[in-house]
């Protein structure tokens, strides 16, 4: 199996655009061609990460259409939609294009236009995704992370300020990620003091609904210096599903899809969660951050809120969590968050962070779909 | 790279099913692991072909569902959409996971569903892959074809006859094949007398709005055999793209993503057109076989309707073109279509196609996305 390369990213401003999804794609995939310095001819592979442009906009075969509208024909394309990890998703089926000799140069873009539709209507979109029965019994995926933070704090002990401060904690990195929706800091007493939405989980407990798009070039490693001094391998790469049922769950304050995909990851990479320098995880909630930060193995079970509470996870403690602000303050438009990840990851390693660069050769990413029903693990290294 | 073998098959009746795509999906993957003699824990990897169960259906997540109704995980899923070719799009990802080494075990599901919606709503629905100004004018797959068909008849001098005589062909198909969802013959007159719908199109040139699902079990090819004696290899794949925008390509009877995909796929497998021994192609709409039949290289550039007037392409002609009935008889349901026409090949290559069993070793599949917009080839052989 060849190895892998990542010699260019990219991606779009994150937040409320006035573009529709085909835009914010052709936005992100320009910049990317530009920044590995690849012509879109020599693309021989073309994925599109994207949950629901059909149900969004009303516009599908969005691949095809970015195909045209980079003049990157006949490249092969085809869109990969894993919910709200379609990003890891289809960083996993780049990496394989690559892998299996099928393709020497993909291009993988990112992108969901969401922001033209209310807050109420986008999370029915994405409630899409749940079982019929918790679907019809008006189960949102807020709803699951309030009585999973619920447990999580009874179970552990946790005290409601640790939520608190992983938001606390990604707003203040994304104050210097320009491409973040929100670049602004929030204090404890913002977050406990906003409006309930899924008790105990407040307002400032959920990311945001975003448009946006992100980009990612892969090769084979032994062609990526013709293109850059400084490249990225994806060293390990795994995905996993858990049950669609949630309340099949025996613990769901841990996300079986993160244990098996991190396993999967950790063993290609011969690595251990020790040798991760950073990690950007689904914050798609402040809990989550808790339950993956521990599924990944970075702490033990029930301690990830002690990591937060002493600053282990901030951008200068032992293994930094969020350095672009997460989906907490970057923003989660669906089908680019996992690209996005990817990028954050690939801009640390390759030292160009800007303001919040980290001192960082492996990285890690982990893209969440569902309420953990499907994950994609992501291990990366500096050359 | 390792080659990847077929170990298994299965495909549900097409037509019209009280039954949603979750339940199709898992009707066919269940006779999938049965044929294959797979454990479902055993499945690394399983991919779910379909385009549009959001807008058909309200449900999204669908792979993740089937992972669970399974029993499969923790499988890595993920969905593939291509359109129309999102069936073929699955096959070319599966074989990409085994190919990489991702996956030691792969299943394929396609599906959609789509009677419980008027036609005019299915229409619009794949019509939503179309550019944007295009679909503004009113223009749908079926008006494509039907101006396709016209430039086609006049540029190569063919009959109206021979178009009708595809749908003749691939009725008398359909009637041994106990899946498909009309097993009924149908003469000349009636396809010619049928209603107009894009003129000089008529009804019975036109593939039904289909209820079904098909899958495929995919493996490294070492260990084959300790799966079944009778196994078919993938000797060939590959995928292409050609303009989103129809109206600028500069000869719309010739698709270049069908063009350009089966260079790649004759390539890999260091086969020629002459070497195929049975074909299923992409037949939603008559002309398309035609166009297929030629830019497959089987027949020269404008002689495909001549190739079907004089029998080459019936069951007991030099090269069958679609055994199972094709689209036309069989059915076209989006994600399921490009997969059952490997379980076709399949089935003819394992010498259990039953009736409508032919002598061939080699095969091919065409599966085509929007109106040629992308597109997969697969080349198959016996073992």
């Amino acid at each position: 199996m060849e190895r892998v390369a990542l010699i260019g990213a990219s991606m779009t401003q994150f937040g409320q655009r006035d573009a529709w999804v085909r835009e914010l794609l052709s936005e992100a995939g320009l910049a990317c061609l530009d920044d590995a310095g690849v012509e879109p001819t020599a693309i021989d592979h073309l994925y599109v990460s994207n949950m629901a442009s059909g149900e969004f906009e009303g516009q599908t075969g969005i691949p095809n259409a970015l195909a045209h509208d980079l003049a990157a024909m006949p490249a092969y394309t085809a869109r990969i939609d894993q919910t709200s990890s379609s990003g890891g998703a289809g960083v996993y089926a780049a990496w394989q294009s690559v892998a299996s000799g099928a393709s020497d140069m993909t291009m993988l873009v990112g992108g969901e236009k969401m922001t033209h539709r209310s807050t109420a209507e986008a999370t029915d979109v994405i409630a899409s995704l749940t079982h019929p029965v918790e679907y019809k019994h008006g189960v949102t995926l807020p709803s699951f992370a309030g009585l999973t933070a619920r447990l999580y704090l009874d179970t552990y002990d946790a005290p409601r300020e640790s939520l608190g401060k992983v938001a606390v904690k990604n707003h203040a990195n994304g104050v210097d990620n320009p491409h973040a929706q929100f670049q602004k800091e929030v204090d404890l007493d913002t977050v406990l003091d906003s409006p309930i939405v899924a008790d105990p989980l407040r307002l400032y407990d959920f990311c945001p609904i975003t448009d946006g798009s992100a980009a990612l070039m892969f090769c084979p490693e032994s062609i990526a210096r013709e293109y850059t001094d400084d490249y990225v391998t994806i060293e390990g790469i795994g995905g996993a599903t858990d049950t669609h049922v949630v309340h099949e769950r025996a613990d769901p304050t841990t996300m079986g899809g993160v244990v098996d995909s991190s396993q999967i990851a950790y063993e290609m990479a011969d690595m251990d969660p020790d040798d991760m320098d950073i990690a950007e995880l689904h914050d798609m909630f402040t809990i989550l951050e808790f339950l993956q930060s521990e599924d990944l193995g970075f702490f033990e079970k029930g301690t990830g809120w002690k990591a937060v509470e002493e600053g282990r996870t901030d951008r200068d403690g032992e293994l930094p969590i969020n350095t672009s602000g997460g989906l907490k303050s970057k923003g989660h438009p669906l089908g680019a968050s996992g690209v996005a990840q990817v990028y954050e990851i690939y801009a640390q390693l390759t030292r160009t962070a800007g303001n919040r660069q980290v001192d960082a050769d492996v990285g890690l990413a982990c893209n969440v779909g569902g309420f953990g029903n499907c994950v994609t693990t992501t291990i990366m290294e500096a050359h």
